[in-house]
């Protein structure tokens, strides 16, 4: 059976737990003759929510894509109170990179992109410094550098939001950005602003987490990527890692040591973004696989 | 909700992949007043097989227990082609235990059974050497010694088929025993007896890895658990994990960093058959989380 | 060569730094016609601090066991203010347990000590429950109960300290103990009691860290292996491990994958312990491989 | 203490054991007033080879850099049988880069180089291929394209040898490089080619390392890097690394999933390397850390 992995659809859902849900989600999709390529659910006991990733080819399938939406919410969605999204594997998604003066984490995204490795479009870079104009020449891309400071932070911010929405971007990667966004930043882009914090959250939140983990003397470093919320280094956590130190590593060390972590755990949080696979909820992700 | 998890089932299921499956199954448990507390399926798309579990309460359900296989294979089973096990979650499953001189697994084992952590019973040890009947008899567990040699070894192994049929095990486990079993044991009982192999394979098949390990200078040593076929330690894999080692590392020190992972790795494997959440398909497993 | 590992002699020093130490301190044994077997140091750059472990055999060695401490303070550690420790490895050290309710550490530990895989005395336990009496005596374990309560403490710490120190016990493991131990309790053991905690620390520090864990969403949970101080869950790290976990586990799922790291990370901590290659430097460890 | 990191010697040595070695080698530079700023050392007991690896500041050294070499052979090598060598911190390594059609490591690489955080020199990058002229091209690097085939080989490889030769390359990496190399080559350049194979070897040798896994239904897969001898994916190993897969992954996942593991674990080689922290000794490799 040949695959057409470019002409599919992907229905994001969570909603009340009620019995049958798996059979009416399915039978929706089976009845218009889609065929379901990759299925995964999960139920929290605790609140007794049902969430499930369902995506499945659109060839054959009965429902015009402009109608999907409508016709899932009408026939399924009202009735059991789903909270949804509806995506499709044609749309190559659009993401923005803030970045400051660290290098690897923005490397690491650029070369993924550079590579095709990932399908995703990088319309533009946006920077408090402006070190990695040259890089991002290299490639291509728009670079646009903000100078912040306590005064001007809020008209900057207002500049960057124009910016990111004229540029039509779909999320935003924090890729080592030392700027603390405000909460009108975070309100506009809900759920989808990725930052990565080199440490093993909710251990080190704040500035300077490897000094802080070299002051504890711990035998192991991480760094966690999660979706960004007015609550800083508190938003829902995508994605942890971790690599083991030693008395030996000085604090330089730890640096060096992190930033391999940092990029692998960053690009697995945007991997399972950009896949649609995740799903927040309160304050966790569901991340399917 | 209150959950009963004594009395459920579970269906483990495979067959030729076709559109609607997961559609069917969970209708056929939903319109007979099952309610689903676990799903989880998998679509092997080179060979288009279907594999999946299916895990609901029984309270409420409208077929009686015993007619639930029959019923199930009239009304789903025979029109997919589907090749299924129905498991009861009030069974208490017995594990047979075969050890040699080695210690850790055995001891490990011992532990989560009597401390109550594992649903198990084990009717009985079997032991080529008297090194640990003492141990058994402080856990009140029957220990049958078999001096096993190349002359007597058909022999033996026929009554050892006979005890375990007698003590009607479920599975066997394999802590660690030095003996290789024939072809009519295993034969005996297919994907129902668990191997330790102290490496990471298919990396130091046979004999004394950790010595060939050393030999040839790795830097991470590996411990698998696998169902036993009569290919020598090619059987499906269940579960790997490692541990990192360095040049310091004697031979000596593999084999004390190489007990905790074989234990574990050993532990793993065990309780995710005990959830029957392994299927075996072909040389592989498919193992639900 | 044949090594007696029996009879060896180990030194664990710490000093400010200065060059030339290492010759000095080799020096030292190589002229009393000592064979150095291991040897590790490290330099703390921050505090120019120095820190040393070297073993050797005591075959041919021409100064007394009796008098190699003085010795080496006259000949050495005078002069470059040494802080220091002297082992031999033909003394079984004695470890007394503290257990609560908890099985799978006690148990691990208890393994590890019958099976003969660690050269370590057990002169008794202490609980705070009558759980483990029973598995206590199978091993021939002198097992002893105190019902402690906000009132009786105090007392019960005295006849604890009393029975410890009739036992002349050299170190104390907590193995998943319940209680809180009083300054004067630590203060009369210090660095001599070994404790696990069931998280990463220094994330969720004090009760119930899974359910913290479960709450906060993360996706990677740990346990930590540590010197008990009088500061609770923040005395020097010997070791931590980590496992990954996803949003389908729920708190009883922590629990019982954290419980094998729990026993892992401990006994590791034990292992380097009874090793005499864990240093303590102000609230952090030197520890050797 | 201000050190100076960028005027320091390195030894690297190996010899027969024996008593005293540590003492004469540190005071070697202790006498001619060097500051040791790291020193690891190492006894293989079955062997009895000594290895050590001595750092020290230059600042002060009484020794001229020139004599160095020549001094501590005679001094000191002669006597004991070492074999030694001599690096200094203020050189910086040139390494020349192989590279068929994949990206991730070439452009791993390359992002350590360009932003500082190796410091490297890439004098060319060798292709058989013209898929990565672009990017060489960027970042200003000589790039170097050899069309090989069966009948041209020993006359490409001649020109790539003097090519390399001509760069005064100091080793070389093979980026995922699709050609095996000739003895000739090989010799050339000993203990000088680091290739990354992407398996766990030795399992999985050879050809698609990642389709073999997925045959035989591992549950993890691994990366390595080596040193490349005459012997194919058998060369003395570096670095090793794993990430955990399950009966989910196709091949295309491994593959994707490999590709992060792999240009870690190359890195990973290449910073010891760089660091002079790699001793070569048969077919197995001493790696300070």
């Amino acid at each position: 059976m040949k695959r057409n992995n470019s002409n599919q659809a992907i229905l994001l859902i969570h909603c009340p737990d009620q019995k049958g849900l798996i059979t009416i989600i399915t039978q929706f999709v089976w009845q218009h003759k889609g065929n379901i390529v990759d299925l995964d659910e999960h139920v929290e006991r605790e609140d007794e929510v049902f969430f499930m990733r369902v995506q499945w080819e659109l060839d054959g399938f009965d429902i015009p894509k402009d109608q999907i939406a409508s016709t899932f919410q009408q026939e399924i969605a009202d009735k059991y109170e789903m909270t949804w999204q509806l995506h499709f594997t044609d749309k190559c998604p659009r993401m923005a990179i803030f970045a400051s003066k660290s290098a690897h984490c923005l490397y690491d995204l650029l070369s993924r992109y550079y590579s095709g490795d990932w399908q995703v479009e990088i319309p533009l870079i946006i920077s408090n410094h402006d070190t990695h104009r040259e890089i991002a020449e290299k490639y291509n891309i728009p670079f646009f550098r903000f100078e912040v400071d306590a005064n001007n932070k809020e008209e900057i911010e207002k500049k960057q939001i124009k910016l990111l929405l004229d540029h039509q971007v779909d999320f935003i990667v924090l890729a080592r950005y030392m700027q603390i966004l405000s909460q009108d930043f975070i309100n506009t882009f809900p759920n989808k602003v990725i930052n990565i914090h080199h440490s093993f959250l909710p251990a080190f939140p704040g500035a300077k987490p490897y000094h802080q983990a070299h002051q504890r003397g711990v035998k192991i470093i991480g760094a966690t990527s999660h979706y960004v919320t007015t609550d800083l280094d508190a938003g829902p956590i995508i994605e942890q890692d971790i690599v083991k130190i030693s008395h030996k590593d000085s604090v330089k060390e730890l640096v060096r040591k992190g930033q391999d972590l940092e990029k692998i755990v960053l690009s697995r949080a945007i991997w399972s973004h950009l896949q649609r696979k995740t799903l927040v909820f309160g304050n966790k992700t569901v991340v399917f696989e």
